[in-house]
């Protein structure tokens, strides 16, 4: 049986045309979503396989993308490591108690992924079991250091000063951290494999507040252990990070796709990390807000830069933002077929 | 007589040691300064040229730093403009009526800037007067688009889509936008010029978010009209922006020196920009909350960096955090002076 198209192109086969997929495309502009929403809070859907599912698979018929990707939150692994947290509407994740000290580095628990999550691997099994066998089913996790920024800081933080004073400050106190977050989400994304996903994407939000020096010493070696982990399982490997090219050159080892962001032209991403590796991207999400014609316009921009190199993926720099209208999205799912058809 | 040490450092002179100031040293992080807070507004102390002077020159008695840079906000400028403002605590600045569209664009007056500020010149002149002759006097402006997305957003944004959607969908509508906007700062920062200040600094903050490509088609020509403008006055011009790196090459163009932030190292900005410009940065203001040893080590790696090379400007990337310690800013002042004296 052939895989499905973002499996091949994320491989750099020959393929039919350019695989699109959306980030966040599975809930916030979608009508019936954002009904659901108005009974379920975010976290109530994504622990609840039913509901969870069925947000994961809207996109797929609604937009025509070629991935479905797990509605889910990059805290939830939280739930196994007895870290309590909340979703703030208009702010994000808020963590009840910060790990900020040895005593609370040592109290998370590491379990079994299974345990942590049962929800989550019940909702992709069924998923698998009905999805198209041409949509890759897409699963996901925060990377360390955005989860580790989360954690220690307790909320989303413009300037990430307590974080990055423990990256500088407690450098085997924030490996510690790292390190146990490298396990959990290994065992989290190594079980989403088992139980039915065809492609995982590590999602490290935050690491464009860093340094390359840093990115490089202090965070990468942990991103590196979970693509190891995955590795064995034989799935695509997607690495995702926002706001600094200067990383891409070391993002781009140990995965087969790297996902970056319109901060830096396709044509030039390739020329930094040559051709073996895919790339996914990289219209900018606020370019969605404008008149259809522009987004065309930029959408186009896009698959010229990526020239018709092998292993394209389209997809937005970042997540869909809420006020996107979703028609928006399934024009640009057309004109990405209709421009890439071989 | 020689002049100061700063500029002859932007000149790429050889100089007899690296020069240090700090964005945002006057204010945020000194005693004095948040005595004076608690009686008075940022924007009453800015608009009051006998306080705004006292607080431009705290630091450089208090620090040891190399310049004073003017205690003022970059949205001042809209004092001329018609366009009310206020700074709202913990968020930014808020437009009360957002401008949007081609009558809110035509209405912005474009009036001499010692109308439309005229206690800034003030300060300036007291301060020129007052300063010791080696200590450089820093002017500044925000950029065309750091201001254009306040005045179209009407507040801080984290996705910008509002600007980017006039950006790409209504380029004439921008540049008319813009270019009003370069005008008005070209004015004020010539008269700041006329007034005594040694050396100018244009913040692009919000530059980052753009795609190289949008940010040479559509931001740069308005800021070059800027630089070109305080040409002719001689004064030394440095480029802020931060937050992508791949916008470097060409903000580097049309000033003497550039201001990076962390994202990238000295020695690859020096790489990509060649060594016909000085560079100013590039210490991660987050890492000044760590203790000093930390800041120690981390300053002596931007020296290191740096390499001596002719036209370094000791700075951090972006501005002091409020909470740091305004000793910490000292013992960093004296640990520059003293690595790189001759």
């Amino acid at each position: 049986m052939t895989a499905p198209l973002l499996v091949r192109a994320c491989r750099r086969e020959r393929v039919e045309r350019t695989p699109v997929w959306f980030m966040r495309q599975a809930g916030r502009c979608l009508a019936d979503y954002r009904e659901l929403r108005e009974r379920f809070g975010i976290l109530d859907i994504a622990r609840n396989p039913e509901l969870s599912a069925r947000v994961t698979a809207m996109p797929v018929d609604q937009l025509g993308v070629d991935a479905a990707v797990l509605y889910a939150d990059i805290m939830l692994p939280l739930d196994g490591m007895g870290v309590p947290f909340r979703i703030e509407p208009e702010i994000g994740p808020i963590i009840e108690r910060p790990v900020r000290t040895a005593r609370d580095v040592d109290a998370l628990r590491v379990v079994a992924a299974e345990e942590a999550t049962p929800y989550l691997f019940e909702s992709i099994r069924a998923l698998r079991a009905s999805l198209p066998p041409d949509v890759a089913l897409i699963g996901f996790a925060g990377a360390p250091f955005t989860i580790a920024s989360y954690l220690v800081e307790g909320r989303p933080s413009r300037d990430h000063a307590r974080a990055k004073g423990m990256l500088a400050g407690e450098p085997a106190l924030w490996d510690r951290l790292l390190g146990t977050l490298a396990e959990v989400i290994s065992r989290y994304l190594v079980a989403q494999v088992k139980a039915g996903v065809d492609v995982i994407q590590l999602f490290d939000s935050w690491a464009g507040v860093l340094s390359p020096v840093d990115y490089e010493r202090a965070v990468l070696p942990h991103s590196r252990r979970i693509f190891d982990a995955v590795a064995s399982t034989g799935v695509p490997r997607i690495h995702f990070f926002t706001g600094n090219p200067e990383l891409l050159r070391l993002a781009a080892r140990n995965c087969e796709a790297v996902s970056v962001d319109w901060r830096i032209g396709l044509a030039e991403a390739w020329r930094r990390i040559g051709d073996a590796r895919a790339i996914q991207g990289n219209l900018d999400p606020a370019i969605c807000l404008a008149p259809f014609p522009v987004v065309a316009e930029r959408t186009r921009a896009v698959l010229r830069e990526a020239g018709r190199r092998r292993g394209h993926i389209f997809n937005l720099g970042h997540g869909v933002l809420p006020e996107t209208d979703a028609d928006t999205l399934r024009r640009i799912t057309a004109l990405v077929r209709e421009e890439t058809a071989a």
